[in-house]
């Protein structure tokens, strides 16, 4: 099944170069050149760059979706540490990637949505499932006496995702993971901690 | 002046544009059809779209930075008062525009980033000035002892301007300014509040 393994290929090669060069800045030819495939490939298995962009992104949530996977499935953390230990694998790749790229969600978030709202839509679906794994863990945290449960663990869950989102839209600015490491140090001694 | 006042026109009609449709969805014919000036115009007065951006991102800083006297500045409020006033006059301006349009400096952060080393390095400049008025403001409010002094006032302004980005790029994708409420509310209570 060429076809099939083509679509995977012109996928992965998007992500690459969707991260690089945003969704207004990824024509058509940059993803089928990246994929090394014929540039009619790409219309034979996409109805249009925005429904394309699409399967970049669930393609992408995929991936974060493992490493939360990896972070809030850890049994061997209490629950406030999975929280931070999945912020500390996002930030070994993004460190391990010299701070270049940052999170496809997060560029989408603000580029893509003035011109699709179709991935807008999507984007506030991905938020919903996103914050769900760390809503339940916060409120684990919270029963376990580790975090004060002065807010819901739904609104700490989205506080946390969108504080992070911010992180990372600075450490894309000065290329280093201060921002990064601020944030969890602060947040995690003010936010994050349990009641006095 | 004719030549000069279309200089000034044309950097409106670009931070405009830029707003709605980034740094690399705005062609130069568009911006120059949005100032109603004639094309050639533009390479008259910018060497590039990436010098022109520039200065765009300065016209918007300028902005900003009035907004930060406006509530820092007011002498009637204690310093806490104030970097949560300077959260609300935003959060009314951006409910305003429908929450459809963020803050130019975070778009650019997350986008022209990839494209222009010169547009990066600008941003790194404008995060250290516009932090600095916060971080004095912060410094006051530690003195008064309404915040508590376990961070220094430069971190805390560096984790609230980019803390405050992230809620930015969340509401862009709710088209509500329910993540900036949280924000407020969240990081009034915790970050931003008195030792106990």
């Amino acid at each position: 099944m060429p076809k099939q393994s083509f679509r995977q290929q012109i996928i992965e090669a998007g992500l690459r170069v969707m991260f690089r060069q945003g969704y207004m800045g990824s024509g058509v030819r940059a993803i089928t050149a990246e994929a090394a495939v014929p540039q009619g490939s790409f219309t034979n298995h996409f109805r249009s760059k925005e429904a394309f962009a699409l399967e970049v992104l669930d393609r992408y949530f995929e991936h974060v979706k493992g490493l939360v996977s990896q972070a809030l499935g850890d049994a061997t953390l209490t629950p406030r540490e999975r929280l931070l230990r999945y912020l500390d694998i996002i930030t070994e790749r993004l460190t391990d990637d010299r701070c270049v790229r940052g999170c496809l969600i997060g560029d989408f978030s603000l580029e893509a949505v003035q011109h699709s709202d179709m991935l807008r839509e999507r984007l506030g679906e991905i938020f919903t499932e996103w914050r769900r794994p760390f809503a339940a863990c916060i409120a684990q945290a919270q029963a376990a006496g580790e975090i004060a449960s002065t807010f819901e663990p739904v609104e700490l869950a989205d506080f946390l995702l969108s504080s992070w989102e911010g992180a990372i839209l600075r450490m894309k600015v000065e290329r280093t993971a201060a921002a990064l490491e601020r944030f969890k140090k602060i947040a995690f001694q003010t936010v994050f901690k349990k009641e006095r």
